[in-house]
Protein backbone atom coordinates (compact mmCIF):
# COMPACT_ATOMS: atom_id res chain seq x y z
CA UNK A 1 0.00 0.00 0.00
CA UNK A 2 1.02 3.53 -0.89
CA UNK A 3 0.25 4.96 2.52
CA UNK A 4 1.91 2.46 4.48
CA UNK A 5 5.37 2.93 2.04
CA UNK A 6 5.06 7.08 2.60
CA UNK A 7 4.51 5.88 6.24
CA UNK A 8 7.63 3.73 6.54
CA UNK A 9 10.09 6.46 4.53
CA UNK A 10 9.14 8.60 6.89
CA UNK A 11 9.27 6.91 9.83
CA UNK A 12 12.88 5.13 8.72
CA UNK A 13 14.56 8.57 8.30
CA UNK A 14 15.75 10.21 11.28
CA UNK A 15 14.65 14.36 10.85
CA UNK A 16 12.06 13.50 8.41
CA UNK A 17 9.17 16.08 8.48
CA UNK A 18 7.02 14.44 5.77
CA UNK A 19 6.98 12.88 2.83
CA UNK A 20 4.59 13.54 -0.90
CA UNK A 21 4.02 11.47 -3.77
CA UNK A 22 3.69 14.49 -6.61
CA UNK A 23 2.77 14.29 -10.27
CA UNK A 24 5.48 16.51 -12.34
CA UNK A 25 2.63 18.63 -13.38
CA UNK A 26 2.24 19.43 -9.67
CA UNK A 27 -0.86 17.17 -8.54
CA UNK A 28 0.17 15.93 -4.93
CA UNK A 29 -0.89 11.68 -4.89
CA UNK A 30 -0.34 11.62 -1.36
CA UNK A 31 1.69 12.50 1.56
CA UNK A 32 2.44 11.06 5.06
CA UNK A 33 3.76 13.63 7.54
CA UNK A 34 5.59 13.32 10.76
CA UNK A 35 2.99 15.20 13.45
CA UNK A 36 5.68 16.13 16.22
CA UNK A 37 6.99 18.66 13.75
CA UNK A 38 3.84 20.24 13.34
CA UNK A 39 2.30 21.94 10.31
CA UNK A 40 4.79 22.19 7.77
CA UNK A 41 3.17 23.57 4.09
CA UNK A 42 5.19 20.52 1.86
CA UNK A 43 2.56 20.13 -0.82
CA UNK A 44 3.67 23.69 -1.68
CA UNK A 45 7.28 22.92 -1.71
CA UNK A 46 7.08 19.60 -3.88
CA UNK A 47 4.94 21.76 -6.32
CA UNK A 48 7.73 24.38 -6.03
CA UNK A 49 9.90 21.80 -6.85
CA UNK A 50 7.84 20.05 -9.29
CA UNK A 51 8.07 23.52 -11.64
CA UNK A 52 12.02 23.56 -11.30
CA UNK A 53 12.57 19.92 -12.01
CA UNK A 54 10.20 20.61 -15.47
CA UNK A 55 13.10 23.40 -16.29
CA UNK A 56 16.17 21.32 -15.39
CA UNK A 57 14.89 18.49 -17.64
CA UNK A 58 14.46 20.21 -20.44
CA UNK A 59 18.78 22.23 -19.62
CA UNK A 60 19.80 18.90 -19.01
CA UNK A 61 18.72 17.56 -22.05
CA UNK A 62 20.26 20.20 -23.60
CA UNK A 63 23.42 19.88 -21.90
CA UNK A 64 24.42 16.63 -22.68
CA UNK A 65 23.86 15.89 -18.73
CA UNK A 66 20.80 13.19 -19.59
CA UNK A 67 17.84 12.15 -17.88
CA UNK A 68 17.81 13.64 -14.27
CA UNK A 69 17.23 11.19 -11.24
CA UNK A 70 17.51 13.85 -7.87
CA UNK A 71 17.38 17.10 -6.76
CA UNK A 72 18.41 18.68 -3.06
CA UNK A 73 18.40 21.81 -1.86
CA UNK A 74 19.53 22.17 1.48
CA UNK A 75 18.18 25.60 3.39
CA UNK A 76 18.05 27.31 6.64
CA UNK A 77 15.07 25.78 8.22
CA UNK A 78 14.92 22.39 5.76
CA UNK A 79 16.46 20.44 3.72
CA UNK A 80 14.35 18.88 0.43
CA UNK A 81 15.26 15.55 -0.85
CA UNK A 82 13.41 14.66 -4.68
CA UNK A 83 13.62 11.16 -6.24
CA UNK A 84 11.98 10.85 -10.06
CA UNK A 85 9.70 7.63 -9.57
CA UNK A 86 9.10 7.83 -13.44
CA UNK A 87 8.22 10.40 -16.63
CA UNK A 88 5.39 11.33 -14.43
CA UNK A 89 5.88 10.98 -10.68
CA UNK A 90 8.49 11.84 -8.01
CA UNK A 91 8.52 11.67 -4.49
CA UNK A 92 9.75 14.36 -2.09
CA UNK A 93 10.68 14.61 1.60
CA UNK A 94 11.52 17.09 3.80
CA UNK A 95 13.90 16.85 6.54
CA UNK A 96 14.19 19.18 9.60
CA UNK A 97 17.66 18.24 9.95
CA UNK A 98 20.57 17.87 7.38
CA UNK A 99 22.86 15.87 9.13
CA UNK A 100 20.56 12.31 8.22
CA UNK A 101 20.78 13.84 4.54
CA UNK A 102 22.56 10.58 3.29
CA UNK A 103 20.38 7.99 4.90
CA UNK A 104 17.02 9.98 3.76
CA UNK A 105 18.36 9.75 0.00
CA UNK A 106 19.43 6.20 0.16
CA UNK A 107 15.77 5.21 1.94
CA UNK A 108 14.03 7.32 -0.85
CA UNK A 109 16.13 5.06 -3.39
CA UNK A 110 15.65 2.34 -2.22
CA UNK A 111 11.38 2.62 -2.18
CA UNK A 112 11.54 3.97 -5.65
CA UNK A 113 11.10 0.58 -7.15
CA UNK A 114 8.02 -0.69 -4.92
CA UNK A 115 6.10 3.19 -4.98
CA UNK A 116 6.64 2.98 -8.80
CA UNK A 117 4.94 -0.57 -8.78
CA UNK A 118 1.53 1.29 -6.32
CA UNK A 119 1.55 3.68 -8.95
CA UNK B 1 44.64 32.40 -5.05
CA UNK B 2 41.36 31.78 -6.46
CA UNK B 3 43.18 29.77 -9.17
CA UNK B 4 44.92 27.27 -6.87
CA UNK B 5 41.70 26.87 -4.89
CA UNK B 6 39.82 25.83 -7.75
CA UNK B 7 42.45 23.43 -8.81
CA UNK B 8 42.78 22.34 -5.04
CA UNK B 9 38.83 21.51 -5.24
CA UNK B 10 39.06 19.37 -8.59
CA UNK B 11 42.21 17.59 -7.42
CA UNK B 12 41.16 16.69 -4.41
CA UNK B 13 37.45 15.23 -5.53
CA UNK B 14 37.58 12.13 -6.97
CA UNK B 15 35.36 12.17 -10.47
CA UNK B 16 35.64 15.87 -10.30
CA UNK B 17 35.12 17.12 -13.81
CA UNK B 18 35.71 20.85 -13.04
CA UNK B 19 34.64 23.18 -10.71
CA UNK B 20 33.70 26.89 -11.67
CA UNK B 21 33.05 30.10 -9.55
CA UNK B 22 30.04 32.15 -10.92
CA UNK B 23 28.12 35.08 -9.87
CA UNK B 24 24.43 34.62 -9.31
CA UNK B 25 23.67 37.17 -12.81
CA UNK B 26 24.94 34.14 -14.73
CA UNK B 27 28.85 35.81 -14.94
CA UNK B 28 31.77 33.36 -14.80
CA UNK B 29 34.29 34.54 -12.37
CA UNK B 30 36.89 31.66 -12.83
CA UNK B 31 37.29 28.21 -13.40
CA UNK B 32 39.43 25.40 -13.81
CA UNK B 33 38.51 21.98 -15.43
CA UNK B 34 40.36 18.35 -15.54
CA UNK B 35 41.22 18.33 -18.68
CA UNK B 36 41.62 13.89 -18.43
CA UNK B 37 37.84 13.69 -19.07
CA UNK B 38 37.60 16.25 -22.48
CA UNK B 39 35.29 18.66 -22.92
CA UNK B 40 32.74 19.55 -20.77
CA UNK B 41 30.70 22.97 -20.61
CA UNK B 42 30.90 23.75 -17.35
CA UNK B 43 30.36 27.43 -17.82
CA UNK B 44 26.55 26.49 -19.68
CA UNK B 45 25.65 24.09 -16.87
CA UNK B 46 26.27 26.91 -14.29
CA UNK B 47 24.78 29.57 -15.55
CA UNK B 48 21.32 27.00 -16.09
CA UNK B 49 22.12 26.40 -11.77
CA UNK B 50 22.18 29.92 -11.60
CA UNK B 51 19.28 30.72 -13.19
CA UNK B 52 17.07 27.87 -10.63
CA UNK B 53 18.99 29.40 -7.64
CA UNK B 54 17.55 32.70 -8.59
CA UNK B 55 13.81 30.96 -8.58
CA UNK B 56 14.34 28.70 -5.99
CA UNK B 57 15.66 31.51 -3.32
CA UNK B 58 12.59 33.30 -4.13
CA UNK B 59 10.10 29.97 -3.67
CA UNK B 60 12.45 29.43 -0.48
CA UNK B 61 11.00 32.39 1.23
CA UNK B 62 7.98 32.22 1.07
CA UNK B 63 7.73 28.73 1.86
CA UNK B 64 9.22 29.64 4.87
CA UNK B 65 12.46 27.73 4.08
CA UNK B 66 15.15 30.32 4.83
CA UNK B 67 18.07 30.99 2.59
CA UNK B 68 19.62 28.37 0.92
CA UNK B 69 23.26 27.13 1.06
CA UNK B 70 23.31 23.97 -1.66
CA UNK B 71 21.50 22.66 -4.29
CA UNK B 72 22.56 19.27 -5.70
CA UNK B 73 21.53 17.60 -9.29
CA UNK B 74 22.35 13.81 -10.49
CA UNK B 75 21.80 13.18 -13.85
CA UNK B 76 22.28 10.08 -15.69
CA UNK B 77 25.88 11.87 -17.37
CA UNK B 78 27.00 13.94 -14.14
CA UNK B 79 26.55 15.26 -11.05
CA UNK B 80 26.09 18.91 -9.94
CA UNK B 81 26.71 20.22 -6.52
CA UNK B 82 26.46 23.95 -6.06
CA UNK B 83 26.91 25.76 -2.86
CA UNK B 84 26.58 29.36 -2.11
CA UNK B 85 29.62 31.49 -1.33
CA UNK B 86 27.58 35.16 -0.47
CA UNK B 87 24.57 37.15 -1.63
CA UNK B 88 26.45 37.45 -5.11
CA UNK B 89 28.52 34.22 -5.82
CA UNK B 90 28.45 30.16 -5.86
CA UNK B 91 30.59 27.82 -6.55
CA UNK B 92 29.85 24.64 -8.68
CA UNK B 93 31.51 21.70 -9.51
CA UNK B 94 30.62 19.16 -12.05
CA UNK B 95 31.11 14.96 -10.76
CA UNK B 96 31.35 12.20 -13.77
CA UNK B 97 30.91 9.77 -10.81
CA UNK B 98 28.46 10.24 -8.23
CA UNK B 99 30.14 7.87 -5.88
CA UNK B 100 32.00 10.78 -4.19
CA UNK B 101 29.68 13.12 -4.31
CA UNK B 102 29.40 13.07 -0.24
CA UNK B 103 32.96 13.91 -0.44
CA UNK B 104 32.64 16.35 -3.02
CA UNK B 105 30.09 18.73 -0.88
CA UNK B 106 32.44 18.53 1.75
CA UNK B 107 35.80 19.79 0.19
CA UNK B 108 32.88 22.27 -1.08
CA UNK B 109 31.75 23.36 1.93
CA UNK B 110 35.22 23.73 3.82
CA UNK B 111 36.66 25.84 0.99
CA UNK B 112 33.41 28.25 0.68
CA UNK B 113 35.32 30.25 3.48
CA UNK B 114 38.65 31.18 1.91
CA UNK B 115 36.83 31.32 -1.48
CA UNK B 116 35.30 34.27 -0.08
CA UNK B 117 38.15 35.39 0.96
CA UNK B 118 39.39 36.26 -2.21
CA UNK B 119 36.57 37.48 -3.76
Amino acid sequence: MLADQLKRIVDETPGAVGVILMGFDGIAVMQHMNEAFGERDLESIAMEMSFRFMELRKAAEALDLGPISDITVKAKSGTILCRVLSDEYFVCALLDDAAHFGKGRWILRSAAASLTEDL
